[in-house]
């Protein structure tokens, strides 16, 4: 993402500790007790501007969302949305770096959303893509024993990669769309990015795994 | 396939017993002794008209295969492809329905071809699906611990089904191509099927996947 510089970001999200934290590790085990209700978290690592976890905050009441955004100038977009619509049911962390299981406690997550993420197209980088061994191993951690990862890119390479990572770490796929947009799928709720290039015509890939229960 | 009537087809691949059989469970454990060395054995299912594995067998001659195709109006033009270039690592199987394991004993089988697989689209036909559970256990029971399954086809909605269906019956994703045609993969021998589609700009998808050995 191209980003604009904006100084007065930082100083913006420490105005609103109510939706934005920057010390998540403060909150591990007790992020129930920053929203409204207690009910499932479902988190999003590397929400943008925040055009689907807000999308989704507004469309699942039912469901406590945490976005995850590290880059200042991004994250305070997210808090603008949230500014403007005030939902008890999201949740902003801006943090830079850190292992997520640092982040929140031991199954106390039910889902993971991971939408477009950087592709990091070269093979020796392939271990910062978000599907990598490393941050499989951290969602599992973090997510409790009915919970699963959902993932939507454009790039064609990355879900590739991702399926045969996902599948060889042990998750199981239980669904795959190679043409999102072009399905039966309802209630998708598209990212900035997904309404610019997908109207491109580009396809736009989704897969929904989980990790099975020990026998 | 749109299938030609070839009334003199039953009687020319009687006429070749060495090349062909139609009675494969005569074998079942001793395909070895069919062939002029003991080494692996490759199967295709659904083999059309041959053009995939000739050509497999021709390129990789410490291999052998085994053709398998139901229809008798097609397993004919695999037989004349055979009568041109003798292939002693090639058997052709022309039998009609009947479980793969009635064919080839327990570990037998060192790899699985599936090429444009008829994808029975309605969900309803599931079943016949050759990436469908019945299938899989049929492979699961015939391939040896270090087998594995290769899979290719141009059609969407069965290639969707086969990543899911493969994965949850504990198939482990090797590698994914999702554009095989502009990938680096090397080696690729076109079905007929292959070659006539994707000339078209349908992008070919294959897979291979593999069991895990049990703890």
């Amino acid at each position: 993402m191209r980003l604009r510089h904006k100084p007065w970001a930082a100083e913006k999200l420490q105005s609103y500790p109510q939706y934005v934290t920057q010390n998540p590790q403060d909150f591990k085990g007790k992020w129930q007790k920053r929203f409204a209700k207690d009910q499932p978290i479902h988190i999003e690592v590397g929400s943008g501007k925040g055009q689907f976890i807000i999308g989704m905050a507004k469309a699942h009441p039912q469901i406590n969302y945490v976005a995850i955004e590290l880059q200042t100038s991004v994250a305070v977009s997210i808090l603008e949305l949230q500014l403007a619509e005030e939902l008890e049911n999201l949740q902003i962390i801006n943090a830079h770096g850190g292992d997520l299981s640092t982040f929140f406690q031991t199954g106390e997550v039910s889902r993971v959303y991971l939408n477009f993420s950087d592709p990091w197209p070269k093979a020796r980088h392939s271990k910062r893509r978000l599907t990598s061994p490393k941050f499989l191993s951290q969602y599992q951690t973090i997510l409790n024993s009915e919970g699963d990862i959902h993932f939507k890119t454009d790039n064609m390479g990355l879900f590739q990669y991702s399926l045969a990572s996902l599948s060889q770490y042990g998750y199981v796929l239980r669904q795959v769309w190679l043409d999102l947009h072009n399905s039966d799928f309802e209630g998708n709720i598209q990212t900035e990015y997904e309404e610019k290039f997908s109207t491109k015509g580009h396809p736009i890939y989704r897969l929904e795994a989980y990790l099975p229960t020990k026998d």
